[in-house]
């Protein structure tokens, strides 16, 4: 039986941008398992498995319930130890931590600040109220407020990208010669920029642009296929 | 017959405060191998080997000689595979490369910054000259403009160590229960700063400084044992 993969989605259900969601996508193919997604708005979220979890991803691997994006990654790396690594050792896991803790704090908030209000506009009517209404209670701003401005910040958030960039001339995966869920790590924001918003956030000639494209390849194209924002 | 560690000394050369040595050192301890260390100054590191490397650390390993920190990890984890691990498998060899890139790229120029004038002032005469010079070329600018103002960017370097300290929520050491050689990969630029500036630089309840004293504990105390700047 397929694993049903509960992936947060856009007002069109078609398009899906969740950088977490993301992550647990890849991780799924990385794995070679046969998955299938369900398109769920931020405000149905609490429909899953009666209220199993407050966000998502969320996968339903027949029956049994798993929540985040590493939890999940870490279950499936127990559940189908056959299948292709996704952490490569025990030292493969305790610091893909670190990346994903990187990623939280150094790439995460500066680069929702260029997208919150793309974010918004793709979402349906119902996502976009509960949206408006948790981001700028948090924030403690308008959506708009906190976009303002963001050509200016571009090159800030080009910056928090260095540590990836640094690596990139030593290897060409964060995972060495191939993908490990570290990759899908980071693959995770940029496909979020790339789906929800039109903004170039990265320079061509980035080396960072050259592997999120390797990323985009893989799988089949995984990535590719979910279209960029126009 | 115990490996020599070629590893960068003050003017006194007793003081020791190289980030990179200090990881080859931590790196040799945590493989519980009989070590010494050589004194080498700036200006007499051309002579190990004829010429061998232009940087320290290089280990001489029963005549087998071995340049740069994670190059070395990498020779005693292969040299040495029956000692406890330095990476624990191929991902956590990966991904100490990403640790090392944030390093270098996030805390390493940073941290120059608010320590240079203090190294300078550890360093003997000859070895003061070159670094003078070196550093001076090199950054455009007198070590005195570099580290002019250093109390106004404490702050944005405490906000370099965001992602260790976000992780440390999630378990003590990089490498998850214990220490791993990434962990060494962040513990090099504190241990250079206390061992050279009398400057507080993180904050006392900051998680990181409290990582950084279970790093100062680890074998047998070696960090400690090296007297902080007064």
């Amino acid at each position: 039986m397929a694993i049903l993969l509960y992936d947060l989605c856009a007002g069109d259900s078609q398009r899906r941008f969740s950088p977490h969601c993301w992550k647990a996508r890849m991780a799924l193919a990385h794995k070679g398992l046969t998955f299938e997604t369900r398109a769920t708005p931020f405000t149905k979220i609490k429909e899953i498995g009666g209220g199993f979890s407050p966000t998502v991803p969320v996968i339903d691997d027949g029956g049994r319930l798993v929540r985040d994006s590493f939890d999940i990654a870490l279950y499936l790396e127990e559940t189908y130890p056959d299948r292709p690594t996704l952490f490569a050792g025990d030292g493969g896991k305790a610091l893909s931590r670190f990346v994903e803790s990187w990623a939280l704090t150094s790439v995460h908030p500066a680069l929702l600040g260029l997208i919150i209000v793309d974010i918004h506009g793709a979402l349906g009517a119902e996502d976009q109220a509960y949206f408006r209404r948790s981001r700028e209670e948090r924030l403690g701003k308008t959506l708009e407020e906190v976009q303002a401005g963001r050509e200016a910040r571009i090159e800030a958030y080009r910056q928090s990208w260095q540590p990836l960039c640094h690596l990139l001339a030593l290897q060409p995966f964060l995972g060495g010669e191939g993908p490990l869920f570290a990759d899908y790590i980071a693959f995770g924001p940029l496909q979020w920029a790339r789906v929800v918003s039109p903004l170039g956030l990265l320079a061509d000639d980035d080396p960072v642009a050259a592997w999120f494209d390797r990323c985009l390849d893989l799988h089949g194209g995984l990535g590719r296929s979910m279209p960029a924002a126009a």
